[in-house]
C-alpha cells in the first residue's frame, strides 16, 4: 500500500449511512479494521441493522460534543439539501483535530452556505466522491465503491482552510481508493451539472416522450440509457434545485446539438449526420479506453 | 413446446451473418437441429468461420435461383438501406414456396421500395425483432436472443400478402422465441423512431454535450446512459437517414419536455421538477415490473 493510501484517522463519524456513507464505513472496515466508525442517522432500527451488518461500531440518532472531543473525521452523506445545516451545527461543537467534510453531488450551494460562518474554515472542506447506484440503503454498500473512481475535492477561494485540512481531506477520501481531483465549488458543479445532472435529464426525458404505452418495443439500448430515470426523483429534485442555473447551460448545450440532429434529418444530410454521430461515438470510446485521467 | 413455438421450415437462408444474422442461426440450430441453414453474404473467410462455429450448414457469396428450389425461408439481415434492393432481386428469383423476410430496424422505406414490384407481395412480409447488442458480428451471435423479446411483423396495407403468408412470417419468428405484434411499416416507425432512434440520439446528444475533457467527472450514469453511442455511426446513419421525419418528430417531442425542465428550474418550480421525474421514474418502473406487454 502506497503511502498516500495509508490512513490515520482513529474515529471517523458516517452522518447518514445509505449506499454511499454505508459503503464508505464498508471500505474503512476492509482497509482500517482498527478505525473507530460511529453512524448517525434519524432512523436507531436501520442503524442497528447497520452495525449488525458489520459495518458500525457504535451509532446514535444524533452528534454530540462527546464525539468529537477527540480527533476525527465526520463525513456528512446526506441529502444535498440538507447538508449545509448539518454542517454549521456541527462546527458549533467541533474541537481542535475535527475534521468535517462531506459527499455531495453539488457543491457550490452547500459550501458558499457553509462558508457563511466564519469559523467553518477551520474545520470543513467539501468533496464529492463520483460514484453510486441505483439500489439505495446500506444494504448495498460495497467496500470497494470508491475504487479508481474520482472524488472531487472544493475548498472554498478567499477564506479558504489551512493546507493541512485540505491534506488531511484528501488522504481521507485517498484512503478509501478514490483518485482525488481538486476545483472549485462553482467549477464541479458546472462540470457536474455536464457529466451527471445532465444525463438523468435527458434520460427522464427519453423516457417521458416515449411513453408507457410504447414500453414493449423498447430494446436493450433503451434499457440502458434510461436505467438512471428510475432514480428517486425527490432526491434527484434536490440535487437539480441546488445547481439550477448550471443544469440550463447543460440543457441549453443538449438543445443546441439535438438541433444540429434535426437540421441535418430535415436536410437529409447523410454527410453531417455521420460527423454527429462520430463525435459521440469517438468521446464514449475515450471512456471505453479508460482516457479519463 | 407449444403448437405455436413449432417451425416446419426444412431450409433457412441468412442473407447477413453478423450479430443478427448469426443469432437466427443460433437460434435455429438450438431449437431444430435439421433444419438446413445456408448463410449469404460477401466475404466467404467470415461465411467459413460462422460454418466452423457451428452456426451454418453451407454458405456462398451469392444467393442462387438452385437454393429457392424448394421451400425456404430467406431472412435478409442486412443494413436497412440495402436490403429493399436485395429483396427485390430475391424475388425475382423466387420460386412458389419462398417466403422472404428481414430483420431491418426502419419498415416504411424498406417495405414500401418493396411493394413497388407487384409480385413482391407473393413472397415478402417485413419484420423486425427488436432485439440486439453492443457486439457486432457472428462471434456474439445469442441462440436466446429472440426469446420474449417483441418481433414486429409488418404487412402492407392494400396490395397485402396472403394471410398464409403472414402467418408462415409469424410462425417463423415466434419459433425463435419472439413475441410477435403487427403494425403497420408506418406504425412501425413511428413508435421505433421514439423507442429506439431517439434513445440513440439522446445518448449520442448526452455524450457530445459532455466532452471528452470531462470524462473523468462521470460515473455510472453516464456510462449507462451512453452506452449506445459508441454504436456504429454509420449504420446508425442509415437507420435514421431510413426514416427522418418520424425521428424528427420524436426529436420535437424530446424537446417540449426538455423544455419543461428548463422552464421549471429557471422558476425553481420543485414541485414541477418532482412532478416530471416522477412521471419518468413511473413509466420506467413499468419496464423493471415486466408491465410491457
Amino acid at each position: 500500500m502506497s503511502k498516500s493510501k495509508q490512513q490515520n484517522e482513529e474515529h471517523v463519524i458516517i452522518v447518514g449511512v445509505g449506499l454511499i456513507g454505508g459503503s464508505i464505513a464498508a471500505a474503512i472496515r476492509k482497509r482500517f479494521p482498527t478505525t473507530k466508525i460511529t453512524g448517525i442517522g434519524r432512523d436507531a432500527n436501520r442503524l442497528a441493522g447497520a452495525k449488525a451488518a458489520g459495518l458500525l461500531t457504535d451509532f446514535s440518532t444524533e452528534i454530540s460534543t462527546e464525539m468529537l472531543a477527540s480527533s476525527c473525521v465526520v463525513v456528512v452523506c446526506l441529502p444535498v439539501h440538507l447538508i449545509a445545516d448539518f454542517v454549521k451545527a456541527t462546527v458549533k461543537i467541533a474541537q481542535p483535530g475535527t475534521l468535517i467534510t462531506d459527499a455531495g453531488s453539488v457543491k457550490s450551494a452547500v459550501c458558499e452556505a457553509v462558508a457563511a460562518d466564519p469559523d467553518a474554515g477551520d474545520y470543513f472542506v467539501g468533496a464529492h466522491p463520483i460514484a453510486g447506484g441505483e439500489q439505495a440503503g446500506f444494504e448495498f454498500a460495497d467496500p470497494d465503491l470508491f475504487v479508481d473512481n474520482v472524488c472531487v475535492v472544493t475548498p472554498v477561494q478567499g477564506d479558504s482552510p489551512s493546507n493541512d485540512l485540505i491534506q488531511r481531506t484528501t488522504r481521507f477520501w485517498q484512503s478509501l481508493g478514490c483518485r482525488i481531483k481538486t476545483m472549485t465549488p462553482i467549477e464541479h458543479d458546472r462540470v457536474l451539472a455536464l457529466t451527471s445532472h445532465l444525463p438523468h435529464v435527458m434520460a427522464a426525458v427519453t423516457t417521458s416522450a416515449v411513453g408507457s404505452d410504447n414500453l414493449s418495443f423498447t430494446g436493450s439500448g433503451f434499457r440502458d440509457t434510461t436505467r438512471i430515470a428510475a432514480g428517486s426523483p425527490s432526491l434527484w429534485k434536490q440535487i437539480l434545485l441546488c445547481n439550477t442555473s448550471e443544469v440550463i447551460a447543460a440543457i441549453d448545450q443538449a438543445e443546441k446539438i439535438l438541433g444540429q440532429y434535426r437540421k441535418a434529418l430535415q436536410h437529409e444530410d447523410g454527410v453531417q449526420i455521420e460527423k454527429l454521430l462520430n463525435a459521440a461515438a469517438e468521446c464514449r470510446s475515450g471512456l471505453t479506453r479508460g482516457i479519463t485521467h
